[in-house]
């Protein structure tokens, strides 16, 4: 199933590494710089209503309910990500390079669209059934790191103690990133990206 | 096997594995339960109250806000893991070990206490004065990371391409721990503690 993701990503060739600025409608763009200030508990629909300048009937018009909002921006980010994800992989000849492109892509999602990538903090407050559409693209991530660190215990490439906590390792140590990253901060995206490839090489234990 | 090792580490100034249950009072139990199932700003004091079986006044005789009932519980996690991987650090003869004592502490905070540990997640939210207070403890644990780290490039023991990066990564793969796990998951604290000390010694380059 995902070979054939690979194979199609392949062949289309898609440009994983631009990130582009995500095109938000007013409501959201403000609904995220709302949640990600306040956190999900912490914003009302009437207080994006007051940031955004429009009234809560016409907010409601747009979108049915806060978590309505939240789940939006939450897949925008997420489902991105997860396709940017299988395309870089595809684009790598071994499991370092593969993991290599992972380490980027990610990296640069954390940085670049930070604030998206903090809302996944919050994502355990939302009722079961957001969380189940949530759950899907962070399933096809999860997959395909466990999937990368397997196959370069496979090559003879990677050496960890155990294919899935070093997995869930790198997955941890790639979104903490959201939680620091500020756009003024001294470091670029790529330049974190840059660092964090060697990191989580060596993380699974490839020999630099 | 908390025992064996605690036997192993007799004679230190503290020991620093033993991880007894938090002493709590009825108002700070039910408190810590709220926020971790419904985060700082997903919880009222009138909810804390109903929760414990008290009255609102009666709270607020003990406690005067929301924000010092979560500023006390996160102190007392905070102040107390920096105490422990001080400890853990000072038991250490080279660097290999202090990074592992250093990991097995943290990891066990991150997992025997992970309801407390989550707090962090959302320390963000708290007022300027409290989030001082909450930095002093992180300040200890994250010069110590670096520290330790830093050694071990010293001693030709670790090779990571940058000291403070690696010292970050590691703290953001060890806090990460406390959002998935679980008391009844299939993975104890001791368990996962030891596979996150060959995962921490190879995210340094300390060939395996």
């Amino acid at each position: 199933m995902t070979t054939d993701r690979s194979a199609t990503a392949a062949g289309t060739s898609r440009d994983w590494r631009t990130f582009e600025p995500v095109p938000l409608t007013p409501i959201l763009a403000g609904a995220l710089e709302a949640f990600y200030e306040h956190g999900y508990h912490g914003t009302t629909v009437r207080d994006i209503a007051r940031r955004v300048g429009v009234t809560v009937p016409a907010l409601y018009y747009h979108h049915p309910s806060k978590e309505a909002l939240f789940v939006t921006l939450l897949l925008l980010g997420t489902d991105d990500v997860a396709d940017r994800a299988e395309a870089a992989v595809a684009d790598a000849d071994d499991a370092v390079q593969a993991l290599s492109n992972l380490t980027e892509v990610v990296v640069l999602h954390m940085t670049t669209r930070h604030k998206l990538a903090a809302l996944d903090l919050e994502a355990r407050y939302l009722g079961q059934e957001s969380r189940a559409r949530y759950a899907a693209p962070r399933r096809r991530i999860d997959a395909l790191v466990d999937r990368v660190v397997a196959d370069g215990v496979e090559s003879g490439q990677f050496h960890p103690t155990d294919v899935h906590e070093a997995a869930r390792a790198l997955l941890g140590m790639w979104q903490s990133i959201a939680r620091w990253f500020r756009d003024d901060g001294t470091l670029s995206g790529e330049e974190i990206a840059a660092r964090y490839v060697p990191l989580s090489l060596a993380t699974v234990g490839h020999g630099g």
